[in-house]
């Protein structure tokens, strides 16, 4: 059965929520009484369809469906999961709270994207407190992993295990704070930059750009992959954290920050700023700036995935579950019929895939012919496991045929034909489709090596085996139109 | 001539500016009376020789000469630019400034990383203090492209004119701050962030783990592009930056910090720390985590590249400028001999061109071919400019044969000779060598398209004139082994 999730809210944080159950195979109820707010939700849908199945390397469930109700009520009953994105007002937030566990049996988690109030605020007076929490995610929800999770002792653990479940579903990294505090963990480190921004700008030492270059021209970089800790570890060197800290120490009674005081956002402060940023930014309306900072994130966060790192590493993991889901063939026992191609790819082109031409880069196109043939390694027992004894195959020749251009948000999937796979050769050839149209073939000849010689070796026995079952089955299929052909032959 | 930088300090920050330095063509000496000086400086030269040279797409200058002088005279004698990277003690700084001008004519800049002394209290006393400027890069200095310039009324606009250009010449983004202040722009910044991040971990609200995770899988992906006020700005939404601003004003009284106050980094504080940072990163060493940092960061910067944007937007600039320098035909008037093979591509494999099996992935020879291509296009006329017009050339057919493995850090270049280049067709034949290797072959046929009905259609007439002129030239070269191969042909 799908599962349904209800937004109740639908600004930019609750569309973003709806965006990402959606693509991620929810049905979602939106509930929100702002007339302009089922514009804004798909607005933000519009934006995360072409954003979030890119991102991953393998295919997304079908998209739920998505629906906006007249009432609260026609949301939440039957609901698995509440989202609650209502404006920061604590009165609000408690009569929301309230009117969803009037409408529901008390078996539904309420999660709360409040960026300030803590758990124990939300639960006060409410009928069941032990099914609110909050779970607090960042902008663009269907880009960034992390939900911070913030329960309290009416909490029962299976309410937070339960959370943790549907968040990990929808692709997230729930964060668990182990005390409730006021804008929770991520909110405070941007506060405080945010407060002492404000006091460089006020007092003319630099200009919101020239921030922002001080940021994302430096220490942003960093951060985007290991954060503060980390980062301070390796600038203490060998010496070790606990000397770092103790030379750091007396920083901590310099004047290097304003902080001891707060600056007062008056009109003249807000005119400085607006203009700033206006001169900054202004050239870009807000939805260019949403699509260039998504089309940044998706190229940043896939550079990440390349090193199973930081974000990447969670991404990666989301990958390797939907595979599963999907019934992608993964093992050789998993084929079911040896005289078929066999589906090695089957993924949406993601944004950073495209080129000044406007189209699918070429180089992108031997990345899906590679991808699929890790797949087809993998499936005939070449896995990371195998590969770790010393064992691989390397790729000795290829030819590409460009048929038809290919874009980003394309669904796109790839079937293979073993032609050979005697001794320690292996001959694929690659079809890839774009719903019926064949936009391009791959035709590769790879080789056994041993990574120790880096010379030609016999694969396993079991490898071995195994391809040469494939290539029996597939003898019976067609030889594809661009089998041994030549660049510039005559068609 | 070769121009010489004079290091006086030689730590992590030193080191990574002689690395800067001696990477993008500087001759460079070093002064540390420390005796592991020069091993330490080696060191992070070793990791700036990995990470630095792949992230340009164009070939570096010739590196330059690293030495290390018994005296501060030695170092400074003749120098163009001096970086002055002592410990953090404004006495230190004071008697260090003092010898180095005493040993030149008041002619070079003295640059000074310092983190948080102001340029006049460097200037204060000193022999010739318009010379003296606060130039402070983050780690990895060899990586990460801003540097904070901070000056005084003293200093002659020539002098900071003089420091932009030393700095841009070494691939950076000089930040000029307009009013000196304690710490500078990007310190403060992060101060902020680490004393709220300390109250965080002594009132176990979270680990230096969760806090990191927090960064890094949210804001700190949104800031390694934007920064803070456009990530903002967005978050304003099409209300605008002002209504933002309004909303949040009262925010800022909020208890969302507490800044108010400063931590005691007292032994029970840095026992906690350090063993949380042990839990989480213990199972590296520095060395490692330092890898794997400027490998993410050289990942990240290219995806950057990729969109040109932030970060990426600089190194495309340094790029360009490189390419320049190389004497790399760009234009076909540029062409010496009609009748050689044209240099199309020359550069260092990245950090993250590399896959599972430990050498260059297959995609990315495509992409190196792909980006020779791209340079033979430049040079016959479909420039950027000219694709603006709607004319451009995509391509029909690929065939590449491996013959040897590349590796990451390896100086690879592609030969290119022009086999056709009649009406729509270009039919090129890429030579991808190593030193003398010749590690692939790519041969390709592209088409002549309209990129508004995306059908083939005729160049230009002066690209149709050129290609004619270098195909014509290169009919005296031997037909290159391996056109017209097909994929398994018999050698």
């Amino acid at each position: 059965m799908r599962k349904t999730a209800a937004i109740i809210g639908g600004g930019v944080i609750g569309g973003g929520w709806a965006a990402r159950f959606a693509l991620m195979g929810w049905d979602v109820r939106v509930f929100d009484p702002d007339p302009g707010a089922a514009r804004k939700v798909t607005e933000v849908l519009d934006n995360a369809r072409r954003a979030l199945p890119g991102l991953a390397d393998a295919a997304l469930p079908k998209e739920g469906t998505l629906s906006f109700t007249e009432t609260l009520e026609d949301a939440v009953i039957d609901a698995h999961w509440v989202q609650e994105s209502v404006p920061e007002r604590l009165d609000v937030k408690h009569a929301t709270i309230a009117a969803i566990q009037a409408h529901e049996a008390g078996s539904v988690i309420i999660g709360s994207s409040t960026s300030g109030f803590k758990p124990s605020e939300l639960q006060d007076g409410a009928r069941d407190p032990e099914m609110i929490l909050v779970t607090h995610p960042f902008n663009p929800v269907y880009l960034l992993p992390v939900v911070e999770v913030v329960g309290t002792a009416a909490n029962p653990p299976q309410v937070l295990a339960e959370a943790d479940a549907v968040l990990k579903d929808i692709g997230m990294h729930p964060l668990h704070l182990e005390h409730e505090i006021d804008a929770h963990i991520a909110d405070r480190l941007m506060e405080a930059v945010w407060r002492e921004a404000l006091w460089l700008v006020k007092d003319g030492v630099a200009t919101t750009e020239e921030i922002d270059d001080a940021i994302r021209l430096g220490f942003g970089l960093r951060w985007a992959q290991m954060g503060l800790f980390e980062t301070f570890r390796i600038a203490g060197g060998e010496a070790g954290m606990r000397h770092f800290l103790h030379q750091f120490g007396p920083a901590l009674k310099w004047p290097w920050t304003k902080l001891m005081d707060v600056p007062e956002m008056d009109e003249a402060l807000i005119e400085k700023i607006a203009a700033q940023s206006d001169a900054q930014s202004g050239s870009h309306s807000i939805r260019e700036l949403e699509r260039v900072r998504d089309t940044n994130l998706v190229a940043i966060l896939r550079s990440l995935k390349g090193q199973n790192w930081g974000a990447g590493e969670v991404l990666n993991a989301t990958d390797a579950v939907l595979r599963k889901r999907n019934g992608m063939v993964q093992r050789f026992d998993q084929i079911e019929d040896l005289t078929k191609s066999i589906m090695t790819l089957d993924r949406t082109v993601p944004l950073d895939w495209t080129d000044y031409n406007g189209h699918m880069n070429e180089a992108k196109y031997l990345q899906a012919f590679g991808d699929a043939t890790d797949r087809f390694m993998e499936i005939v027992g070449c896995t990371p496991e195998y590969i770790a004894t010393g064992g691989s195959y390397f790729t000795a020749e290829t030819h590409i045929r460009h048929l038809d251009e290919i874009h980003a948000g394309h669904e796109i999937r790839i079937e293979t034909i073993c032609l050979d796979g005697q001794g320690k050769k292996m001959h694929l050839f690659h079809e890839l489709w774009e719903g019926e149209r064949l936009c391009a073939t791959g035709e590769h000849i790879l080789i056994h090596v041993s990574l120790k010689t880096r010379r030609p070796s016999p694969p396993s026995e079991l490898i071995a085996r195994q391809i040469a079952a494939i290539e029996e089955g597939h003898k019976g299929l067609d030889r594809p139109e661009g089998v041994g052909r030549y660049v510039g032959a005559p068609r």
